[in-house]
């Protein structure tokens, strides 16, 4: 792939982006008209949608336009399968400079379709237009097959709260990015791309959970989100909670205590999810806390009773990363 | 509302956002979870994106952020309307620079959610993130009510062609924005915030309507699509077509041939389709040109037989406009 997104022109693009996609039996009607169609078998069809913008959520020397494209539609896609709902579609929206070698937006484009592939789905349709910043506006729809959403406001007190997939991984891989090192490369590649256990939304949405996220804030701020919309409080402990032994080096030599990365690093997109207390939960899903009390008039999420004093979560107007 | 968006931050900017809206009985879970969920009462969901970045799409010394709103959640319900489906549901990813007045998104919200009502849809989720340049990406979803999708690709020769709505009155009120003028009103007043015919999409569906698209390049260039999809070509009547007295005045006096913004001016979100030789058509559809031919390799569309031989169509990466 030669030349720039200018050169090949908007209509290239598209026709260049839209040869690489594959499809699936949900997809009616694919891209390439005003809109596509996908079936939706139960009468409701889940849908979410998320931005990443050069320099804030990525960077092209850190990431590769397929690493962006594979974190991009993961993002999404964890969100439908945090509702317990399998991932059918995805659209995209891509703001690209002119001047931008064309092979950036196919490579992400090959890498949304790759992690659709992973979580099932199929990429629809979408919109490409020129500006300045690299925008990359992901819309991911889903199926429920019959089940309830399991939404953040069903966790009551005595259930457990349990948690499947990495936590404080992708942190850890920002840290030792932004420290001008790359490795080790276990933490870089899951900053670079996410790997959410898709599956694991709908088993616990079968399962029974009664509340349910997935981690793109981090552990204690989305735990927050639940907290406050149940109107409940959460309280954690933090011997059940894993801290891997390398992430224990990375804290080391980088000065940061790792459980800070695991109870308040975003975009790995774990699943955490709140249980009835007699739930038999799979293998890899770890008991982590549970829900105490009914809140008061401000739920919290505690750790070993206490509050989780470090910075929590990802305001995206606040303090740089 | 006072300050900006970066002293309001992301949550609070995201509560002020969604105490706004309005919801449908379509909505089963709205904004503030994981993910929405809407209904899809036949089984199927139409999906459409789109996005607008300032600079390129819109100015905010041109358009207030009210109208940006309407405009950004009309492009999108009218290809849903295109499809044949009724707009039920709206994303919106937007991007927003931190010094922003929070009022800005604030009033493009209210926008959105008033187009919306217009449609019959309700806004059900989104995404803000901070960025330089204001990013606007809207995602549509909508409901066949049991009809097939009326795609591109359905036109055959002896096929009449109609049209419903506005027809290059955004094209006239950019070219007199452009030279410096903010009159006549209702050509600026149809740039800022089209109107389209949303119920016309379905009704030509039901009307046996054989390939149908919104009007947003261009109408021969968006007719374009169609031929190039139905592998026909597509003759057009001058005669057939309306240019409004008004719009020749504009013409005369900025130098244009307004024949010439009605032919290839997008952004009214008119809607084109083609029917049987036979259809019965309502008052507010005109017939404008017939399918004339399966078409060769390159199926094209012609004005009284002929090329129409000026610019037609809107390439986002070429020339701005």
């Amino acid at each position: 792939m030669k030349g720039t997104v200018g050169e090949l022109g908007e209509f290239g693009l598209i026709r260049e982006l839209t040869s690489r996609l594959t499809s699936t039996p949900a997809v009616k009607i694919g891209p390439g008209d005003d809109a596509a169609v996908v079936t939706a078998p139960d009468r409701r069809v889940v849908a979410t949608t998320d931005l990443l913008v050069e320099g804030r959520h990525f960077r092209r020397d850190w990431s590769t336009a397929y690493d962006v494209g594979r974190k991009a539609a993961a993002q999404n896609l964890a969100d439908i399968a945090a509702m317990g709902a399998v991932p059918t579609a995805v659209l995209l929206g891509l703001v690209v400079p002119a001047e931008l070698p064309a092979a950036w937006p196919v490579e992400l484009m090959d890498g949304i379709r790759d992690e659709c592939q992973v979580a099932g789905a199929a990429v629809v349709g979408g919109d490409v237009v020129r500006g300045d910043t690299i925008t990359v506006a992901v819309t991911a729809l889903g199926d429920l097959r019959n089940r309830a959403a399991v939404t953040r406001s069903g966790a009551r007190p005595g259930d457990v709260v349990a948690v499947t997939g990495w936590l404080g991984w992708s942190a850890a891989g920002l840290a030792v990015l932004s420290r001008g090192f790359r490795s080790p490369r276990a933490f870089v590649e899951a900053h670079r791309r996410p790997e959410p256990p898709y599956h694991a939304g709908p088993a616990a949405a079968e399962l029974g959970a009664t509340a349910m996220t997935d981690v793109s804030d981090g552990l204690v701020a989305d735990l927050g989100h639940i907290a406050t919309a149940s109107g409940a409080d959460i309280d954690l402990r933090s011997a059940a909670i894993d801290v891997p032994a390398q992430m224990t080096d990375i804290g080391q030599a980088v000065g940061v205590d790792p459980l800070h990365w695991v109870l308040t690093g975003g975009e790995d997109h774990a699943i955490v999810a709140t249980f009835p207390p007699d739930v038999k939960l799979p293998a890899r899903w770890r008991v982590i806390g549970e829900v105490t009390t009914r809140g008061g008039r401000t739920p919290q999420v505690t750790v070993d009773g206490a509050p989780w004093e470090k910075a929590g979560g990802w305001d995206h107007f606040g303090v740089d990363a």
